[in-house]
């Protein structure tokens, strides 16, 4: 699919969904997509069947405190100035973007990259929504390295990192994006085309795009957003097994920074009294708890929404009041293998639980 | 000059002297500088004026605590991994080595990694004594970068810097070693033939073998090794200013490891009562003041040595009761410059005097 101007705040909105809480807010992503097309043109999504097996395909994201991107603005050429680092280095031009998480503002910055540069978007990600950790992809999962890797600041400073292994290069980038002031864009996970029929998330970009597409048709026709959405997910390959968690009013919101993490707990009261579905996050939405019992648990994607718009929202916009409602969402099976739940699953996080497939809750 | 193995002792105390207290202790690179040579044979000092204008010179280096180095010991093969990344990047092999500062562990690492590749060291460096900070070189005084700059620890991760000016280079370098540990080797400032031929401080490594030597003879000839010493230093084109500020016992040390300095002061008690002198530092002795006078202040060097031996005490080294003279050095002529003064001067640590040539003390 080719993505037009006007199809950039669907995407984002998607992308927002499948965000689960995290990601970080798309806005400034939006705007700089929206700036980067008008000034380049539309983007071409490929389907990862359609990528030559030798090709260079290059994972871009956004790295560092996701509260921190609003307030020290991009100057758009970061991920241009990583990209060149990393090609450098490989001694070979990439053919592909793609995003390394399909949530939040990470979805979008891949495609301003790609925009700017002429080059076309792989239609898939590494984690079919969001994590919180740089090793916390399905590229990991299937034994690629994260380095390679190329950070850069608004200033232009680049660094190049090759590590022995993720956690060391997940610490050192760690350390350089503080350096930088906790946010700037990576260039990371060089793959082959074949490497990533293996073990991409396929479709994911398509998805969010269709995903924020078919809530604002919703909205449009004064339809009901959700019901919409649910049949829209059912009908997908992945995210097939969903449903409404609660539905009622946040009663109650903690939320801390620690450790340049967002984490803390939000309740909600279900509308017309009684029952309390609380949801303990980590910049992403971990675990859904009704009356003390799991409805769902990570990778399963946990998003709460605006209760009439259907408007995702992040776990820094949650405000004691707000009416909304929680959405549960089967992770793709890539995620749910007891090789990736060693990676992303609950003890990943300090949970106590096991994975449970919200299916079965 | 060729250096052999059975001259490396020399030419470690020659480096601590230069090191003005800091540079590292040089037992940890006369270990590796012995075994390296053991091996690979002895090492070419070649004048700087006997070098193409178009070779590629890259100075190397240990960066981080010096107090670290001699427990996280490095393995041998930092420095080759950091110049290839540096050498990838650039695309061309380096013609030699040359050493960041003569003073200290850091005057034979490079001479480690040369002998290590078969390379040639080019005889001068870029501060003609240590100093704590990245940028206080005769390269960056004539306006040379420091980046590209790589940076290897002994797992082997690698980063290579790009930064926009020094100053972001050395904060980016200063977080990275701190994430490998808070020690790392560098290559950087790589730099052509004809650059050093104007920014270099010519002859140190030389000196620093010359400077052991004097000191070493001069014990084994039962002659007094500071009369020697300074008699030798006199008759040196860069160093020829130079006298006994000090000669007592230590009374008191104060050290602190901050923000990856060893920072404090030294106390000494001349000889026969009376006269107290102190030292102040950061990593390198900063400055020297009787009763509260001036006698000496960087770049010019002071360096603290056994009143017996002659052998120099790095600060980590200064301990209660020691007896000790302390020896003021001037610096080569390059260092006095008013640029050179921005950079190196007393006011870059934080010293509210400005500088005064040892000569006029």
């Amino acid at each position: 699919m080719k993505l037009e101007l006007e199809d950039v705040e669907d995407f984002a909105r998607g992308a927002a969904f499948l965000g689960a809480g995290g990601g970080g807010d798309p806005y400034i992503g939006r705007l700089m997509l929206e700036q980067a097309m008008a000034q380049f043109g539309p983007v071409t999504f490929v389907d990862i069947e359609d990528i030559d097996d030798d090709a260079l395909l290059v994972p871009a994201a956004m790295f560092g405190a996701p509260t921190v991107i609003v307030e020290k603005l991009p100057n758009g050429s970061e991920a241009e100035k990583a990209l060149q680092a990393l090609e450098t280095f490989l001694g070979r031009k990439a053919t592909a973007i793609m995003p390394a998480e399909i949530g939040g503002v990470n979805a979008l910055l891949p495609v301003v990259l790609a925009s700017r540069l002429g080059l076309p978007v792989v239609d898939c990600d590494g984690m079919g929504r969001a994590f919180p950790e740089l090793q916390m992809v399905t590229f990991s999962i299937f034994g690629h390295s994260a380095s390679p890797l190329a950070v850069t600041d608004e200033a232009g400073n680049t660094v190049l990192i090759t590590a022995r292994n993720d956690a060391d290069a997940e610490r050192l980038a760690r350390h350089t994006v503080l350096a930088m002031g906790a946010s700037a864009q990576i260039c990371c996970y060089p793959m082959s085309g074949a490497d990533v029929k293996v073990c991409g998330v396929r479709g994911t970009l398509t998805l969010a795009f269709e995903i924020g597409r078919t809530i604002r048709i919703a909205r449009e026709s004064h339809k009901d957003p959700f019901s919409d959405l649910l049949s829209y997910l059912e009908r997908t390959e992945y995210y097939g097994k969903c449903k409404i968690l609660a539905d009622g009013r946040i009663i109650d919101v903690r939320r801390e920074t620690r450790m340049g993490f967002a984490i803390g707990t939000v309740k909600i009261e279900q509308t017309g009294g009684g029952r309390i579905t609380e949801v303990q996050f980590q910049n992403e939405n971990l675990v859904a708890r009704s009356d003390g019992q799991v409805k769902a648990i990570v990778p399963d994607l946990i998003t709460v929404m605006d209760r009439e718009t259907a408007e995702p929202i992040t776990t820094e916009g949650l405000k004691f009041g707000q009416r909304v409602k929680v959405i549960g969402t089967s992770a793709p099976p890539i995620l749910r293998t007891p090789e990736a739940l060693k990676v992303v699953g609950p003890r990943c996080f300090g949970l106590d639980e096991d994975f449970s497939p919200i299916e079965t809750l």
